[in-house]
């Protein structure tokens, strides 16, 4: 009985996330969904992220949490539009869902857009199955979380085409081999590329955001 | 259509939980259902408490992973029976339900058991959701996850009667306030008890220890 339900749903997200990708393939907005555990440090990337665009190339964010808009917040003042998306009216779900975007969408000027950064609810397990328009998706995981994490939450780094280490600032204090982490990530998924940030002393955001300008420039050849 | 199925699913899980706390009771077991984000050190807590306890109380642990037996092989050695349950084969499952449980159960000889561990998947939503035939839901949150976690994510503060603080050797690199997080947690949860503990340095797992003691003998009162 189960799975024929969770195929159904899965099929009706797909569908309005393949909307979503079109939609945002008109203007031609590269979309990172942004997954990974609560607290590996998504909100502070994207915070150290925003610091450095200052609105070039023009970004705009979807935070995704249960509840709160804590996360919106600590978006605010960068010149960047953010959309808060609480699931908690919608059941509480563990990870956003295709919908929730469309109607996110509805709520940030597309023509005057040039990323969109989509924060997932902080979960490393249900938001890798759900595709919700996406470019890319990008898993972060801190260095705190240890290196087995990829072995045990295999989807999340199947799935995504970039591994964010983050908090890398703490490595000094930790027993913790990142190397080992890369090689568990590449036994999972060998095409995966990775990074190692900090964004609390900026270490690698240079990087992530060269990759995340080499994306957009893939998706605007022209420009 | 998705309400009613989830409601059937959460009814029959609940049953099967029934069913599991009354066998459970009838060895006057007590049983603790840790639940935690990826990485927030859970396993590490056992280990430790496995480390001292040493069959005094005789203890068992149920391991839930989508994937992998790491977690149970870190935790073999202590002369302590220890069960993996996959979740992988399930659908991913990315949270123990009661039937696991169940199945687990047969496997563990209940009549040489005082104390079961049932380490979650990790993941600080969905496993909050879920009965499994336990006396306690205990949440792990480590420092480095952040002080607005209870309010992001309130179900598990809410089901859980104890609050375990993790890591907190590593305070001193962090910007955390460990009173804002017992704060956040009691605003969601004003009955929760609180402990803060370091598996690293063996800081409060006395405390957490005593607290488990304290519940196996109230569950013992003759003892």
């Amino acid at each position: 009985m189960d799975i024929p339900v969770l195929k159904r749903l899965l099929a009706a997200n797909d569908a309005v996330a393949d909307q979503n990708a079109r939609r945002l393939a008109q203007w031609k907005i590269f979309t990172v969904n942004l997954i990974g555990a609560p607290g590996c440090g998504k909100t502070k990337l994207l915070e150290a992220s925003l610091e450095r665009l200052r609105g070039k190339p023009r970004a705009a964010v979807i935070e995704g949490d249960i509840r709160t808009s804590l996360d919106a917040e600590r978006l605010s003042g960068y010149e960047t539009p953010v959309v808060q998306i609480n699931t908690e009216p919608f059941g509480g779900d563990c990870h956003l869902e295709a919908t929730a975007i469309s109607g996110a969408l509805d709520m940030i000027d597309l023509a005057k857009t040039d990323l969109l950064f989509i924060e997932n609810v902080g979960n490393l397990v249900c938001p890798a199955e759900f595709k919700v328009g996406e470019d890319a998706k990008v898993v972060a995981l801190s260095v705190t979380e240890g290196e087995d994490k990829p072995l045990k939450y295999p989807l999340a780094f199947r799935e995504s085409e970039l591994l964010v280490i983050t908090k890398i600032d703490l490595v000094e204090h930790l027993e913790i081999d990142l190397d080992r982490i890369e090689a568990n990530a590449r036994q999972i998924h060998p095409a995966i590329e990775v990074l190692r940030v900090s964004a609390k002393t900026g270490e690698g955001i240079d990087r992530w955001l060269s990759w995340v300008f080499g994306r957009l420039s893939k998706k605007r050849p022209e420009a």
